[in-house]
């Protein structure tokens, strides 16, 4: 028994969090075992982990604590939750993983992908998603999405410019570019339905594999 | 102007602390600029990350979530205070560092000392002190010495028992004595007053070069 590895990925405000719902309810109603998780989170260490990462308060961060940071919080969710659950022979659905740490660290912070993607892959011993779903709108999009949704104000990473998230955007259509037979890329302007239904389709092939 | 970065190891209860203390009234009554800091902390950041590692709630915390724990903090810590510490010319006096987390968690924790170090040097861009005070003393001595002093109870590290320490005492002396240039290996069953002479002989010979 082998479960299946899915993570989400895409700009702030693409709409993951419903698609991962939506995915979540579809497999609740066919009886399918799944979790869903998030990162940076997912335990009560990662979200300690994630609280310091996100305060906004934080601007003196150094790039270097910041991978650092992820890559605990990620070591600690596979193995206390994304590990136990595949050899459960759960679904494991995950809101980000080590696609958004080299698309948001990578980017901007100075600091070199092979690095980002070196200490990740340590972290999580190598454990990489069976499909990665990439949900794709332009980082103004997206940033508007998450402003007008947001009651407090942005976090720490969201509120880093415009410039900054078109360079996140870039590199994950790179990213997927890259890797086509992890990476399903979509089309995030689409409605809910649509993007819900591509997904669908997607996961029921890997189902049956 | 270049500083003179020192740090000091041990195991718990050698006396660190204390050294630390008597080292900076030596350089305050000379004049001569210096800080003294700690790992893991040493910034707000590094000490909320800090609380995390060391809370005794956190069993079930993965051993590379808390090596890269302690990388984070290493990171913002060098970063914050050390690297401008030292590019002002000062005196820096860290209460551990690499060599801590290469004894801590290379030990017991299964983890490979080359991954630890890596992980340690990315974390700080490769500094390595001028010189580092291994104060050692028995684990025992050690221990006792901190549960006499300790009132709230031992931390999450603390509590791992006498065959851990030992086995970290062990790791000291096998980096003291691999890289003797670096290290002054210092008995620390020896009076407070004559640990601190030692040292301060030696730190007199570094502060002339």
């Amino acid at each position: 028994m082998k479960g299946i590895f899915l993570t989400f990925e895409g700009p702030d405000g693409a709409g993951k969090s419903t698609q991962v719902r939506l995915l979540a309810n579809q497999l609740e109603r066919l009886g399918i075992p799944y979790i869903t998780t998030r990162e940076p989170g997912g335990t009560p260490i990662a979200d300690k982990i994630r609280a310091v990462l996100l305060d906004p308060v934080h601007t003196e961060m150094a790039p270097m604590t910041e991978v650092l940071l992820y890559a605990a919080s990620r070591a600690q969710h596979v193995e206390e939750v994304i590990r136990p659950a595949l050899a459960q022979g759960r679904v494991v659905i995950c809101d980000r993983y080590i696609d958004a740490s080299i698309a948001y660290q990578a980017t901007g912070l100075g600091l070199k992908r092979e690095l980002i993607q070196r200490i990740s892959e340590e972290a999580t011993g190598f454990l990489w998603p069976d499909r990665t779903y990439l949900i794709d709108v332009p980082a103004e999009i997206g940033l508007a999405r998450v402003a007008g949704s947001r009651q407090g104000g942005l976090d720490r990473i969201e509120s880093r410019g415009i410039d900054y998230h078109s360079r996140v955007r870039q590199t994950f259509l790179s990213l997927a570019n890259e890797d086509s037979q992890r990476f399903l890329l979509i089309d995030g302007t689409q409605s809910v339905e649509e993007i819900h239904a591509e997904i669908w389709e997607d996961v029921q092939t890997l189902l049956k594999r």
